[in-house]
């Protein structure tokens, strides 16, 4: 326990120590977590071989400081955060003396083994590689890594600026040392990561997110209700609770007193009768096509760009209110 | 089209001209469905065999009434409300003169069965008897109905004063107009129905909620990630935009400007990926165990009644701030 103490002290004193931050690739994921790098105080080193890259991370920046300020993420005003933003088109350029990347690169092994070997042919030794991926596990991008013990996934969710969780995922040769300095930096941050004990597809959050929305295809495919009303089901009914408190932690507080033993002897056997009717749909053209249709009757020509704004401030506000269980 | 309105229109009507519900049943759900009859101005005749029943309710509207207030559910102050509200032991005097009966009587269809010839026995002919079961189905309990046609299954999410959703199912003999005055009857008191289209096990709600509680079950059971990170990775991601909108209208929002549509293409191959690697565990009795330790060990010797409390007043704050999308 002591050692455990004593190398999670180090780790935050390590997380501290972080001054300047890459960011590969300012698509929307990165773009979103260049702001909240720099909402911490840090330098931020963008790549993106894109024209016009610079300006429009600098303007997601602009538009996203006031929510991050309304949030208590930064006092500082934007105009002297923009000065530690810099742009270049060559990862290697950005890499160039980062204590930390945060790697958004294209979705193929390919590119991000690639990218890797740039990045670490400039990058000081003690640096970490974060890897933002949400569908590669981290053991094959490190097997023709010089360092693969620098590298971890720190899977965010977006926008990376708002939502507090980051999974933390180790390979099979990231050490112990990276993973406690990855969750003490993305605490720093005022974030919430997550620790997974192994890899596996899909982390945890999309599994989560994936094991939910397939009963809802189900249901719309099937046509036990709308897709207005599926949607519905979650916002007006457990979607209200999944703000405050996770699955486990809600039935725990059903058991009532006897809590979770209560309730797996009392609601398990209708629960096991539920699992059993589950549908499992496949994304065929049919339920592809259903689910189009049936989302343009739903949206009635609501506009995405407005309905997303809509999203987010109310997710400032969630945020601002959210009850923080303890961890 | 044209039927269709005037359907509407007569069910919103009847829906209006209702006075008196009866409460059969006067348990957790029960005593909150009284709070938010009583909230919404109507007479409330609960019946329930316990001895102190009345007090007992009496009490649990008392503590409900300021967060109603909150919400703006009712202006009324509680003393005058408490006037309309009376209690009897057998389901029958509860039923005498009621326009609306609400039943929550214990999960056995036999027992529910019994209950409907008591109360049919002494009901007018014009009133709708609605179930808050959760895990029977409209037809079974309809069949030695005297009017089945008046049966319908109003399934409220806990607390049913607070959360908005109904889940209203019919079943074979239910008839048109009941279910339109249900839907008519919940949406004036404030609540958000949905309509389904056939019975199935779980209702809607339930089933999602089962499915998402399946995979955090396996998740935890495998030792992927603790209770207390799977349920963090919930509430400070997915959750977090689960309040505001359903999944189908995040992975629409996800997928920008070409909506749903670009999203399956573009993520649909990775969601069947993790939707072929779900768990489907059982709920034996290592599993339990597993379960009922590491629930304890993340609570951490918590108080449930704390955390309840917690919970509802984070619901308040929810509700009471809920971005409500459009029907």
């Amino acid at each position: 326990m002591q050692m455990a103490e004593q190398a999670a002290e180090q780790a935050a004193e390590q997380a501290g120590a972080i001054r300047t931050v890459a960011v590969i690739g300012a698509g929307s994921i990165g773009a979103s977590w260049a702001a909240r790098f720099l909402a911490a105080g840090l330098s931020v080193r963008v790549a993106d071989p894109a024209t016009g890259a610079g300006a429009r991370v600098a303007a997601f920046v602009a538009r996203a400081w006031p929510d991050m300020q309304r949030l208590g993420l930064t006092t500082e005003s934007l105009e002297p955060a923009l000065v530690r933003l810099s742009c270049f088109a060559a990862p290697a350029e950005a890499a160039e003396g980062a204590d930390w990347v945060q790697e958004n690169a294209p979705e193929r092994l390919e590119v991000k083994r690639a990218l890797l070997a740039e990045i670490e042919a400039v990058l000081d030794p003690g640096a970490v590689i974060a890897s933002s991926t949400s569908g590669i596990m981290p053991t094959p991008m490190q097997v023709h890594m010089r360092h693969p013990e620098r590298l971890v996934i720190g899977h965010p969710f977006n926008p990376p600026h708002l939502i507090p969780l980051v999974e933390v995922v180790g390979g099979g040769d990231t050490s112990e040392a990276t993973l406690a300095l990855a969750m003490a930096f993305y605490r720093r941050l005022g974030k919430r990561p997550i620790r997974l004990r192994r890899e596996v597809p899909g982390h945890v959050a999309n599994r989560l997110q994936a094991a939910l929305w397939r009963e809802a295809v189900h249901l719309v495919t099937e046509g036990v209700a709308s897709l207005a009303d599926v949607d519905a089901a979650l916002v007006s009914g457990p979607g209200l609770r999944w703000a405050l408190m996770g699955p486990h932690l809600t039935f725990h507080l059903a058991g009532g007193e006897g809590g979770m033993a209560h309730f797996l002897d009392h609601i398990g056997p209708a629960m096991e009768d539920w699992w059993a009717d589950l549908g499992a749909p496949q994304l065929d053209d049919t339920v592809k096509a259903t689910l189009v249709a049936a989302m343009a009757e739903a949206a009635a020509g609501q506009d995405v760009e407005a309905l997303a704004r809509a999203r987010d401030a109310g997710l400032v506000e969630a945020l601002a209110r959210q009850h923080r269980p303890a961890d």
